[in-house]
């Protein structure tokens, strides 16, 4: 049966470069905001669901993981991690030099990616905020002006610009990670080798103490447990209450994370896994 | 003489909210991106410059804390911290009711912090997204359809709009954090009482081994320094390698500060005062 894949849309933004690369022609459907994507898996409207989680272009991970956290609690089931990639893009009929290029179209995070270019080599450009790259790349494909936009390749692609120039991001080594949620594990399949392996964490301290933090990771440390990330999260139930989140370099186990589990639950904290799932690293 | 303060823009936007509560009527510069406020401050073109960093609607604390941490490094010498309330904003000549309105402009964040409003009381509405919630409030100033934009009490007066629905967002606990930074310490006056003092720190972790992180925390813990936030980025040079954002509550002194990096500095790590500032709750 053919799946249907939900991914933030419009069209040419960089989570359906992830979707495009990660699965082959199921049946994909473009959603306008992360909760509405993420409420579609749960009241299967479609079985897999592909949002980003950290450094995004046209989303925040803070409003995906508050969301998983507080409304919808899905399970990951695989990250997918793509470079950031930015290119110049023109109207394939654009024949002049930067010196014509009167405008830049884009996402107020795509222009802020490619700052030192623009500061650099088109300073008297006007800068014009778009609602998300493939907007950007809409507009300019419509005008006959001379206007350039910021986008990646497939924003070029499905609205048929030229890539006047390539690689215009200020950091080489930009990335977003995206989140594969389904309802069943069975469901996701992702045409790549797996990377690496990771088990994420939701822990909620008891209260906001001196050393609470320390407390808890020591119960990763004296395991050898290597973590990759640690962010602390205000909880929405009012200041001074945190959660944290913390990704383990090593898929779930029987012994190690219950054992963890365990000992942080009689220290008073709540701990809930997120998901044990492998990273794909997509070089598109 | 008059201050020179720069904020990302637009008008009507959440910064503008909180750089009109926190300062007087200073000359005030709205800029487009926030790596070009922060270079503004940089190059002595205003005097403070005020951006996002943490849970912002227009902007991303990432793009700030990166850019400070990699480009520019400039103090941060206060903190403000303010809710965020979202309403529904109409045409001052609207007298219809809910289910006339066909569209809702707005930031997709915005979109999706009132994304069960909209889906328990207007789901038949278009979603228009636009690239800010300023932007969203001038479309529907300018209209004579039937439409809503969801904007902040300021957007409603920016744009001489009727707020038809007030605190539409989901969550009553959220709130953007801005960092205020200058050159001088002596340049920034707040108009308002200060709530706690905090000190940033930026650590370096000389490699990426199992109870590193476990390890610097102990630095703070054994001394009773409460951590009120933690946060891992991976470095602009490659993958695995991590700095870590750290917010202790309380003021830089002379003897717990100054042992503590020592003491990281010893273990390998690179550890850099980011500030210690006042943290300002504007109740607006």
């Amino acid at each position: 049966m053919t799946k249907r894949i939900g991914y933030l849309g419009p069209k040419g933004t960089f989570t359906k470069l992830a979707v495009d690369a990660a699965f082959n022609g199921e049946d994909k459907h473009s959603f306008k905001t992360i909760p509405e994507c993420i409420d579609a898996v749960n009241e299967n409207m479609i079985d897999i669901g592909v949002v980003p989680l950290e450094n995004a272009i046209e989303g925040t991970v803070q409003l995906t993981v508050d969301y998983l956290v507080h409304q919808v609690r899905l399970p990951i089931y695989a990250e997918i991690v793509v470079p950031i990639q930015q290119h110049l893009l023109v109207h394939s009929d654009f024949t002049g030099d930067l010196s014509e290029i009167e405008e830049i179209h884009s996402h107020s995070h795509a222009i802020a990616q490619c700052h030192q270019y623009i500061h650099k080599y088109i300073p008297w450009a006007g800068i014009k905020f778009t609602s998300s790259t493939g907007k950007a790349a809409e507009i300019v494909s419509g005008s006959d002006k001379y206007i350039a936009a910021i986008g990646n390749k497939l924003a070029a692609e499905e609205y048929g610009l030229a890539i006047y120039k390539e690689n215009i991001h200020d950091y080489s080594n930009n990335h977003t990670r995206f989140a594969v949620l389904a309802k069943e594990k069975e469901t996701v399949h992702i045409k790549h080798a797996v990377d690496t392996e990771k088990t994420s964490l939701l822990i909620t301290l008891p209260s906001d103490y001196a050393g609470a933090l320390h407390q808890v990771l020591s119960a990763f440390a004296w395991r050898k447990m290597n973590l990759s990330k640690i962010e602390s999260r205000p909880m929405k139930t009012g200041l001074g209450n945190y959660f944290f989140i913390v990704d383990v370099n090593q898929p779930y186990d029987d012994v190690l994370f219950p054992s963890v589990k365990a000992e942080l639950e009689a220290l008073g904290c709540k701990v809930t896994i997120l998901g044990t799932y492998p990273v794909y690293q997509l070089d598109i």
